[in-house]
């Protein structure tokens, strides 16, 4: 079998992350929410390959992951990966030399202030939920977009700065001081966790999802609901429920979906993990 | 919204034909099959990329349906979406020019012996459920591979000429001795319903497995096997069930399932629908 390149291995963890079910809350095989479909993110996905092709190619973090977002927007339902290719690009890029936490560390070191201007460039593509900066980074507020580029230069900031000021309160930009800790965690889970890789992806998303609030639906919904999400994940993956009661989880998707809360930076870790798993060789599909 | 490539409306056919859903007796975004599940189409599609991208730089027809089904078969569910590759191939390079039935009919006329050799050698990439050959085509039995090449060879045959030799008995070569007739008449079709991608897909799939059996079910179960699902999707379709009674559809479509009966040439023929109503601008997702 021709073995998968990284930028298709990236596709594929895409594609297994959104058909990865129950996922609660999300969209998943089995779920769409009211304006954002399956079909969106198998488009979506799509539309990412000329991205994820410049960064396994060599180009620079922030042009890949711009170019990414460009083409994943072209389907009508919105956002469908913008955190999860944040986190894919430099991961794509490591690869290219060795996918291992010191070398994506490396990567994202290496970052520029044109990165973090391509960065702010990629949010003219398409809506993504932010929460209002603190005061002082009010022009630097990503909902500028590429206006806020002479503010980024004059401050000299690279794309690692920007996602170092985004921490606490984004668990993907997290990942990016952490030396992608999670994802990593995430990949080790999923070659421990039996099942179809399907059902791997809905064990090791639960298990993300019980282990820290999603920063998404804290934004979106406030720190207690987020809260409230995460100990009730607690409850279900510490009982086992996706093997002893599965409704039970089915019921917690169904119900987190009725509610609009979906974790959506818990999906991007477990898409994350899903691609270090599969480069690895240790997810077999 | 920068526009999909046709390699890109290609794959994103491939992964709308299977996650469609009901699609009676194949596997779809609610069913995998006991060896062949959805992953395996996921990682099946990403396969395809390199085949596909091939055909629409204008490779031969042969050379880049053997890549593309090479790639495809990198997974662990063997045979995913070979038949449908078939009418892609064509039709990806037909859409360097016009995506029109007189233009895919001109690239099918200019296949050669070298494509017939190609598409031999696909079959050596991945098991594929096919029939025994006449007697007189015996060395051209498909499950040679490239050993039948020296006859393809000998007596000079295109792929165009295997094609006309394998219908009847096979509605994807059909395709190729009609201009495509019916993925084009589903492509029109997929614009005409409503609902959804994923609802549009699974109404036209009824729609064609209404009017003529499935040639894959007629060679694995034989023909009145094929016969009874086709009167039955009949039914369905005539009554409008997949509004009116969608339940009917969903029983219908776990009954052949569990049968093992799966229509999979029908599959084929909406992927190539799919593809050609994206082209076209005719389905948006």
């Amino acid at each position: 079998m021709p073995p998968r390149t990284p930028a298709q291995n990236a596709r594929l963890a895409l594609l297994l992350e959104v058909a990865g079910t129950p996922k609660p809350g999300n969209v998943d095989r089995h779920r769409d929410l009211p304006d954002l479909r399956f079909d969106h993110f198998l488009a979506g996905t799509v539309g990412t390959e000329r991205g994820l092709e410049m960064a396994a190619e060599g180009a620079a973090v922030g042009t890949a992951f711009e170019r990414a977002v460009k083409g994943m927007a072209a389907q009508g339902g919105g956002n469908t990966q913008f955190g999860a290719l944040l986190l894919l690009t430099p991961l794509v890029r490591a690869a290219r030399e060795e996918l291992a936490q010191p070398v994506v560390e490396s990567v994202v070191e290496e970052t520029t202030v044109a990165d973090a201007a391509n960065f702010y460039r990629a949010f003219e593509h398409v809506d993504v939920f932010v929460a209002d900066p603190p005061e002082d980074m009010a022009p630097l507020d990503v909902r500028r977009g590429g206006d806020a580029v002479p503010t980024l230069e004059e401050r000299g900031l690279t794309l690692l700065d920007v996602m170092d000021r985004s921490v606490p309160g984004d668990d993907v930009a997290r990942e990016w001081v952490t030396g992608f800790e999670r994802s990593f965690a995430a990949a080790q889970r999923l070659t421990d966790v039996d099942g179809t890789p399907l059902e791997r992806a809905a064990a090791v998303f639960l298990s993300l999802l019980a282990e820290r609030p999603d920063t998404l639906v804290a934004k979106r919904h406030g720190e207690d609901v987020a809260r409230d999400v995460t100990e009730h994940a607690a409850e279900l993956h510490d009982a086992n429920a996706l093997e002893a009661d599965p409704d039970a989880v089915e019921t917690f998707a169904d119900e987190l979906v009725e509610r609009g809360v979906n974790p959506g930076t818990t999906a991007d870790v477990t898409a994350a993990g899903l691609f270090i798993a599969l480069e690895h060789g240790d997810l077999e599909v």
